[in-house]
């Protein structure tokens, strides 16, 4: 003890700086360590959930589920005979949502798509039928099987993108992408929009089902492992992917007995949309995440979704129960003179991306992301060393080459967010606040913090006491 | 200077390490800088070379016309009437060399051509001819204005793509990449490497002109440029830019009246060879480079080829003479039971994607690369970084996302080389020693130190008294 007193003093410092400042100014060596004490008020469900037994299993299993689950993508369909959708049918993106409470991108999307069902003539007619709440159905992709970016609406007559787990024959849903800029999923509604969407049903989505037919089932996660030593975070930067994906499909796309110039300009739509793959990644990145659903005491996040209102999670100890909060603002770029006055609150499901460690989380393997969302390089690198933090393991074969190949931060856990106050870092596309509007920006985002203290709860409310 | 002795001494140390570890041992607070002396005997040249007032300007305007000067994909030719060849003229890698002194893959690929051209029925027939030195002609590929990778041999049948300057008509050429393993440029000559080269002469090279002559003009400068934010170096990693060629390409095969089994071949054999950019990186290299040549005064190198013997470097103020030193081994990655008394020195043109400031100096962007060459993520990164000490300028399109988009180092400057002992760091395939064999590996090198004061010489001797 004398001897510790006889030295200069080397401290080392947990959480409030003021104390670190006041012994380093007095000359003592302090190495002061990144703590902060756990968010409010969620000690009671942190010490009951951490000590379940069944949780450190539980997590172990979901994240072997999600690494080692398949993605193979089998066919194209139309949603109405693939989801039992009728024309009046209509899916969105996020956690449980209606007319009232809807965003305007997710309200010009429903607008755009009664149009294209027929059920009007004009999309703005469509205003009476959606607010007075009959004659029509409004549900959440992820509640049948789906995913769907931005507003991701989903009707009867639109195609989609099948893809199968080959061990169970679980299959997962989304749609074709439109591309950038004016299209229905940012809520755009105009004749531009619909022309191209009927375009899309009539032509590409048939297209493209003989193609993914002749050429037999597309290892999704292949494509996805690969993306990553190209640049590619399957979010936002889908280039590699995209041309992967084509390298595929185009000699039989070829093959089809179609006209030449609906051939063509299939070909020339697909690799001129260099998001085109985000469409795979996305119901990929779910036919894997719920196969970690239902695992009674695991903390493992298997659903990130927004409706452009609400940010919504879902844990794979707590069934299909949401968890929600309100949206946040994106901080970005904004296309041509939009501004942050523009944009509305983060939406879409393409937070399913994230969720199993691509996105956001591996921001470090795409760095030339930040021309598109905003911030730099460095801070691309810090984000996924940060989601090391919060997650429980690393992904077996998604690699970031630039942090000598380690694998992609995998599974989520609440405990784990609600311990460090450190939220999911989410690289997103953003929406016009008015319907109709289409893309304004691209950029950075988290969930409303509370949602984890929430699900945090309703997980401690499960431990058998 | 008694405020000076006072306090505790810091000192900023250069060279010997010696003196630093003996301050650094009593005390003293050291700075090292990382300096040592020029490569021995060459300090008058390198006055002579640093005080000649036309240096700086030639250089810059070097660089200059590197970075401006475009390069598109016009034409693939037969190198017959392309080139002026008939079937006894043999275009090889790297400087001028004979028979005698070529290495066994240029020999093996050499053999092989001789049969493919009909001037023997069996490869190693072709030995006498061209060990008796008459009855052929052998010449460098760069002195007919193309590039051929590994042994780079280039006879009249085998068909080119065309790379133009628009502003200037200037042309540069390069063969059709084979692939990986038992391929020619490798110098591999069995009947499987010959059958590939009649059917890349009958099929593939007319299929390919009919598609670049329906598509237009395509840009490789500006696929080049987004190759780099997609984890291609353009030398030893093209799989990105193989890919976006293919997109470019693939709609406009399809387009030719040709069976579609030959289309369809075509097809697959461009898709399964991630190296097949290579052959275009390397003449779009080459055509911007040669702008700069003929410049008097001009430290700037503006080639670097190997023939498998000897690696050697030309420079903008010197004309077309060569410098050459002996080609040093690779170390690197073997392929299956392969290792290192199986390798031949290094070989080909392909240096060229290094002089233009791809490649090894572009390694930072394409970390994946360390799992073809060897070497940890961290030296491909300290590898670009330390290639801008000895280059004079940064270029202004081709950028590296991760050193937050600084522009890669361009225009080699043989006084920065002479003066720092810092080599050209290459990255490259491994050749087989022995005639026949084939690729067994791909590693790092660098050229012999010795050119490079050589250059310096004939330079320094160039300078107006």
């Amino acid at each position: 003890m004398s001897d510790l007193l006889a030295g200069r003093p080397r401290l080392i410092t947990a959480g409030v700086q003021l104390f670190a400042d006041a012994a380093a100014a007095q000359g003592a060596e302090v190495s002061r360590v990144d703590w902060q004490p756990p968010m409010p008020g969620t000690e009671a469900d942190l010490a009951t959930v951490l000590a379940d037994p069944r949780r450190a299993p539980a997590n172990a299993e979901a994240v072997r589920r999600i690494a080692e689950t398949q993605a193979l993508l089998v066919d194209v369909l139309p949603a109405g005979p693939a989801l039992g959708l009728q024309p009046n049918d209509f899916l969105h993106a996020g956690p449980p949502i209606d007319w009232q409470r809807a965003s305007g991108p997710l309200r010009g999307a429903l607008l755009g798509a009664a149009a294209l069902e027929g059920l009007v003539d004009d999309p703005e007619q469509a205003e009476p039928m959606f607010a007075g709440g009959a004659g029509y159905t409004l549900n959440p992709c992820h509640s049948r099987g789906a995913v769907g970016p931005m507003a991701g609406v989903v009707s009867s007559s639109m195609w989609l993108f099948v893809v199968e787990d080959p061990a169970t024959g679980r299959r997962t849903y989304c749609s074709l992408n439109e591309g950038l800029g004016k299209v229905l999923r940012y809520g755009a509604y105009s004749a531009e929009v619909l022309d191209r969407l009927r375009w899309m049903s009539a032509v590409l989505g048939p297209l493209l089902q003989g193609a993914v037919r002749r050429h037999g089932p597309v290892d999704l996660k292949a494509i996805l492992a690969q993306m990553l030593q190209m640049g590619d975070e399957a979010h936002n930067r889908n280039r590699a992917g995209t041309l992967m994906l084509l390298r595929e499909l185009l000699p039989e796309l070829i093959d089809s007995d179609a006209p030449s110039t609906d051939v063509a300009e299939a070909a020339r739509f697909v690799a001129g949309n260099d998001h085109f793959f985000l469409n795979l990644a996305m119901p990929a990145c779910k036919l894997t995440l719920d196969a970690a659903r239902d695992l009674p005491g695991s903390s493992v996040v298997v659903a990130m979704a927004r409706n452009g209102t609400d940010f919504g999670i879902q844990l794979a100890g707590t069934g299909d129960r949401w968890f929600t909060g309100p949206a946040q603002l994106a901080d970005g770029l904004f296309l041509g003179n939009y501004g942050p006055s523009d944009a509305n609150p983060d939406i879409g499901d393409s937070a399913i991306t994230e969720t199993a460690g691509l996105g956001g989380f591996s921001m470090a393997a795409a760095p030339a992301i930040v021309r598109f969302v905003g911030g730099e390089v460095s801070d691309a690198l810090a984000a996924s060393r940060r989601m090391y933090e919060i997650t429980v393991a690393e992904h077996p074969m998604y690699a970031i080459p630039v942090l000598d190949f380690r694998g992609v931060p995998l599974g989520i856990d609440v405990t784990r967010v609600v311990r460090t106050g450190i939220l999911p870092q989410i690289n997103t596309g953003m929406a016009g606040r008015l319907a109709g509007v289409g893309q304004v920006g691209a950029g950075l985002v988290t969930p409303p913090a509370e949602i984890f203290p929430k699900a945090l709860a309703a997980l401690a409310a499960s431990v058998p006491s």
